[in-house]
């Protein structure tokens, strides 16, 4: 069994959902805790320096030499948490391949000239506190500690709350040190469509895409004794503008998916008060992205006329475009032997360090279904280990 | 102030949001039992003797005679529990009339016959455990405790556990010795549409109706990378059938509604592998809510051919059409000088006592707005008022 599988194997029992397969793992839960737990375990009996910052982001430093102790390197990593009953590979892929290329580096007699670090970054997809790459944003400051500390997650449990109850401080909270040390960030991430046909491929850029929280509110009535012409059911105006979305999403080769929504009060025998839902979309181009938001909008306030009800629409997180350092991926693809370039429709820490000027690369490894986000998320192991490969090839090239 | 009036602003407090002016009173949940406890005071100071069964359902006994005692009497009564967020009236006018009633006859110094019972019956609107008309539908047999014990409510608390924590002994549950003295059952209620106008009206039927579980399984996936042609999304299906079913029951002048929801993982980046919808529809006859239902099904099962999903439905209460019997309804039309009989669409404890062979009716009280199930749901006071003359009027009637 190589290191990778051994690894692999490990961390997979970690909050996985025995009957799904799925993984639970948000945010600072007591299975993310354990995963995290993991890490520092695995980075110890490497002998690897771990640093952390107030959200408890990590990384974790092989620094052969003593001239080099404490200067910038090159990190690569991803993140531990999952979506709510989210695939395996989807973080753990990034952090597991991380550790094997550097004992694959090690294991060679390597010496890199530079330090090489392992990170790990906190509640990246958002599945507990509603705001994706939560680690990051904050650690290069583009989400202030008091906005972000106020978060609250589905329970009432605030970000601040949360921190306490896992004995960390929450007034540490804001801008991160770790930065001044990531001379370069290469973010290794299953490939999350059909997109890539070669196990590995390099990212060219990452999709617009926010996430928009839209409020419909009719009127409470009775599910039997009211007439349907005397009905304001915001529960209509929903479902016709979740057909809208889809069919507009098609029309402009973008994406657009209402997955979460809460219906007050939620109860069989009642015309609902009120339909809250939180549309996730995307598109190549911030054009694209502008025109399909306006046009759902559009769809859902004409019906909401019809209906009686109303309709309101707030964007909770929006990111523009990434396109990564071109420089940076072409040198990457070239080292990898010709890899492919490919955009993602996905959101990644990557994108965030990207946008806060750390020289980053993403490299892809190939997803035969481009099932994500799903237990069924899946990559061939041989993939998986010319995944592993690729990294170290990378973490060579950029630290030689 | 009257006895109605004082009676009304007491049970007015129990249960109350502050923040919507709704009520919250799920079977056996603290504030329902607050109002029975404050029912059974009500009772006591009135010195009329409490019967009660496995379940909780409640007979407060004015029995003015030794030498009718223990017979059988006329019985009028509501329910105390609400619907989640629910309005005053729906239940409470029922058992504060009966009161009200009982103590205007007993001021005039009326004596009955025979003894008359006050009634609150348990869990009515089914909005814990799912199941409409709880205690009445086990008090009658037409629900085994077997089948009753193992509901559950939304937090998986079986209704055996949730009798047990209020030191109820589950295992006296069954049909219930209440019934053998239940002569008569008349019931007065808020009316739940806009369709009474005179003050007070007496029911002729209740319309069939069921709720019917609908299941939408897909495939959870990556809201971000997945093509919107490779998804297999059942959140379209389920917004596709909740749009059909309110056409359908528009064409069928019946009712459909879709206002309870559930959605797997409900994380707004993930594509959702299903969707539970409850269906809760209504029509004046088994016929036409039959073919409603099929027609309902049948787009349904279309539209999830074409989102590559599926569609499982499963009745989980059906209710066939009430017909209070026709001499007692026109008696008490009669006797309140030509009071204007109409059918409901709306589920009773009346119905049930109804199917199982008791001889019962229905007075209605006007509903200004016809809005019911909310916290904006109203009846005048001066209509309440003539509801329990109205009522006052029915029980020496049948009592004399």
């Amino acid at each position: 069994m190589t290191s990778f599988e051994q690894l692999w194997a490990d961390l997979a029992a970690i909050g996985k959902d025995p009957s799904s397969g799925g993984y639970h793992r948000g945010g600072w839960t007591p299975t993310e805790r354990e995963a995290t737990g993991w890490f520092l375990d695995q980075c110890a009996s490497r002998g690897l320096s771990v640093e952390s910052d107030g959200i408890g982001n990590l990384v974790a430093w092989w620094e052969p030499s003593a001239q080099t102790e404490g200067t910038p390197g090159v990190v690569t990593g991803s993140h531990l948490d999952s979506v709510i009953d989210g695939g395996a590979f989807d973080g753990p892929l990034g952090v597991v391949s991380a550790l094997s290329a550097v004992d694959r580096l090690r294991a060679e007699g390597f010496v890199p000239s530079v330090p090489i670090g392992v990170g790990a970054f906190v509640e990246e997809e958002g599945s507990r506190f509603g705001m994706p790459c939560l680690g990051s944003r904050i650690a290069t400051g583009v989400l202030t500690p008091e906005k972000a500390l106020a978060l609250q997650d589905r329970s009432g449990v605030t970000l601040y709350d949360a921190l306490a109850r896992v004995e960390a401080d929450p007034d540490r909270v804001g801008p991160s040190s770790l930065l001044a040390r990531m001379g370069t960030f290469v973010e290794l991430h299953v490939e999350q469509g059909r997109a890539l046909t070669a196990p590995v491929g390099v990212a060219s850029s990452i999709w617009p895409h926010g996430r928009f929280r839209f409020t419909f509110t009719g009127e409470a009535n009775h599910a039997g004794t009211t007439l349907m012409e005397d009905r304001h059911d915001p529960m209509l105006t929903y479902a016709m503008t979740a057909l809208a979305a889809n069919k507009q999403a098609r029309l402009a080769g973008a994406r657009a998916t209402f997955g979460r929504l809460s219906v007050e009060p939620n109860g069989t025998n009642a015309v609902p008060s009120q339909v809250t839902a939180w549309l996730d979309a995307r598109a190549a181009t911030a054009e694209v992205l502008e025109s399909l938001l306006a046009a759902i909008t559009r769809q859902a306030t004409e019906r909401a006329e019809r209906d009686g009800t109303t309709v309101e629409m707030v964007p909770e997180s929006v990111s523009p475009i990434v396109d990564f350092q071109p420089g940076l991926r072409d040198r990457l693809s070239a080292v990898l032997d010709g890899a492919p370039v490919l955009p993602t429709g996905a959101g990644h820490d990557a994108g965030v360090f990207s946008d806060a000027g750390i020289p980053t690369a993403m490299l892809f490894v190939r997803n035969p279904t481009g099932i994500s986000h799903s237990p069924a998320e899946h990559a061939e192991m041989d993939d998986c280990l010319a995944g592993v490969e690729a990294l170290a090839t990378v973490l060579k090239e950029l630290s030689r």
